[in-house]
């Protein structure tokens, strides 16, 4: 099938992926005095009283925006905020059905840090928790770092740490396929936004200590020429053998490949230079850095990919529904580390038995696995300290 | 039954009274290829093209969002933004149980006109009309005009429009049982914030000559002092006897007493005051002007309330479902005099045979009057120039 025109054919019949739904009886005289005037006014005095409360009588609990500015939307890059609707509102859709977690898409039409900032801020307190989604970097740092430290509820930049989370959970099957230890493993990461870098700090975090982080001109190294802040960090972290050069020479002898770049960067000889046994995860959206038969026939031992139609789909769809349920319902105030790395781990585990060089991960539509997610990040709130209750 | 209180303990069990519902497949691989990655680009990528198609291949065409900055909530007054957000909530599921609007409660923590307006602005993109909710006046007066020059989409407030529109429904049935011309009417309304004002203005467009509007301070007229400046315009177009004095001297002799003010300020005697066959409309909420029992005792002929526990509730419930429904059906790029006038008649000429000086409106439950206004706005939007399909 071709999924991108039978995709459009459906939003032109489905005119919308999520509606609202009444909870509550408003179909009599009695129902409406009680769901509305004049019985309404109490709970409205109680959270004047206390506006906590309004985490109990209204439905802010379960309640997430899925923010965007439309500037860094799957793969096609800034589409403007109107055009990343439709991701927004697959991520709702996925929110509710995989985590029963009550979402909502808002695109901002703004590209300025302290204006989107501000705008969320200003909005916040309709909500249990926050989604930021396809921001470009270096913004979306910025962007998450301060809502975070001025807000009072879980901020979440999904294509930063949801992608990081699922791509440890695969990362962390793969290697016992391959029978490697994930300390000892080389790393090339290829894509040095929003996502790579956070995938390259989380790795460092499970104590993978050689990781080489490239973008379009080669291996980022201290001193390296322009880049940007972001990427000068993560130089002083990264690269521990100092290595220079293009891709295809940072990739030689390396253990792993994981590429949330561009489409068609990766050539067979590429894959054919790496270690034995090599593990190559091709991201891009909607186009892989590599095919994942092309990796296969150059050698690789697993395959995961971003898409859907072929096995090891590494989509942050196994993250964000329960990583927020399991936020949600403990009232976090925060997504701390402890709680995604918590997730990761409780989404390889899940695999269990059936662990193969096809099959790192649980189906993203296995309904188990979202509840396996909010279950152990839950517990990870708790003893992290990050639970209200 | 105490409604405030069982409403509270209601809220509580609820936790809630709107969610998201998803309307489309994402349980398996193929669906989740549909809905998600990949087949989502290419929706993407159409509304990039043009934006218009947001309308088309997204729920925008359908979601309203309920804002507040909680400055006016019911009669309660400036409770802040989350206190608002029952209202708001409730609001949601009657846009969607009697219009099947998609609408969302958003509350903004600020009380500045120009902040308000930018973030309103911000986030239009993901809508398909703004409704404003419970906002003071006279800073409401300035919001609403200036999202409704510089947005492309309908902008109601609700508390000025919704009201006026049903008060004027009410109207023009109370005179037919009073057997009075609606223009030979001398009205008085009482409370000059956001509801008194617009009901003024819209009653003047219906062709009723003889207003008198009040405040706290007694009648307003030309020249008056301490009136802002909403109110001095008022005074150049209302009160053509040039009363001045008390809402007593202003009731005295009067056909019809609007109150969209303060609990128990009119007394028996006030009403005995009026002209024979005298209509009351005590919208006060959650406690009215003066009672129903008392105002039917002091020989009112129609008495209206604010209340669903008395007949002839005045609740502007009756019209923004429909109201939008309409207007969203037909892409209106504004929701005009024209369309809520529209609004009005179908509202009044729903009740038929059945008027009475107990039976003036449709029950705010009926499905069917929701519908007849959502018909009779399309079309009056069609005629005006507002459709733009």
């Amino acid at each position: 099938m071709n999924y991108r025109l039978e995709s459009l054919k459906k939003h032109a019949e489905w005119r919308g992926k999520i509606e609202t739904k009444v909870r509550v009886p408003v179909d009599s005289r009695e129902a409406l005095s009680l769901a509305y005037t004049p019985g309404v006014a109490e709970p409205c005095l109680a959270i004047k009283e206390d506006p906590e409360k309004s985490f109990e009588l209204t439905r802010r609990w379960n309640t997430v925006p899925v923010i965007t500015d439309g500037t860094a939307v799957l793969g096609l890059g800034d589409i403007g905020p109107e055009a990343g609707m439709p991701v927004m509102e697959g991520k709702c859709a996925l929110f509710k059905a995989y985590g029963d977690v009550d979402a909502f898409p808002i695109c901002i039409k703004s590209k300025d840090v302290d204006e989107i900032v501000h705008t969320v801020k200003l909005i916040s307190g309709s909500f249990g928790g926050i989604n930021l989604e396809d921001i470009a970097a270096p913004r979306c740092f910025e962007i998450e770092a301060r809502l975070k430290r001025e807000l009072d509820i879980p901020v979440f930049h999904d294509d930063q740490h949801g992608t990081a989370v699922v791509m440890a959970a695969a990362l962390i099957n793969a290697a016992k396929v391959v029978d490697k230890e994930l300390e000892n493993l080389k790393i090339v990461i290829n894509g040095a936004g929003a996502a790579g870098i956070a995938i390259a700090k989380y790795l460092l975090k499970l104590g993978v200590g050689d990781i080489v982080l490239c973008d379009k001109s080669g291996a980022i190294y201290k001193g390296a020429e322009g880049i940007n802040p972001a990427q000068a960090a993560m130089a002083e972290v990264t690269n521990r053998r100092g290595v220079k050069g293009t891709l295809a020479d940072a990739m030689r002898g390396a253990d792993v490949f994981i590429g949330v770049s561009a489409p068609g960067c990766v050539s067979r000889e590429m894959v054919e230079s790496m270690a034995p046994r090599a593990i190559v995860f091709s991201c891009a959206n909607p186009v892989p850095e590599i095919s994942r038969k092309a990796a296969l026939e150059a050698g690789a031992a697993v395959v995961g990919t971003g898409s859907s139609e072929n096995p090891n789909q590494i989509n942050n769809v196994l993250v964000f529904p329960g990583l927020f349920r399991g936020a949600l319902d403990v009232r976090a105030k925060d997504i701390n580390f402890e709680m995604m790395l918590a997730a990761s781990r409780a989404i390889a585990d899940y695999v269990g038995d059936k662990l193969s060089a096809d099959f790192i991960l649980p189906y993203a539509y296995d309904k188990g696995a979202h509840v396996a997610v909010a279950q152990a990040v839950a517990v990870a709130a708790a003893k992290s300290g990050a639970a209200r209750r």
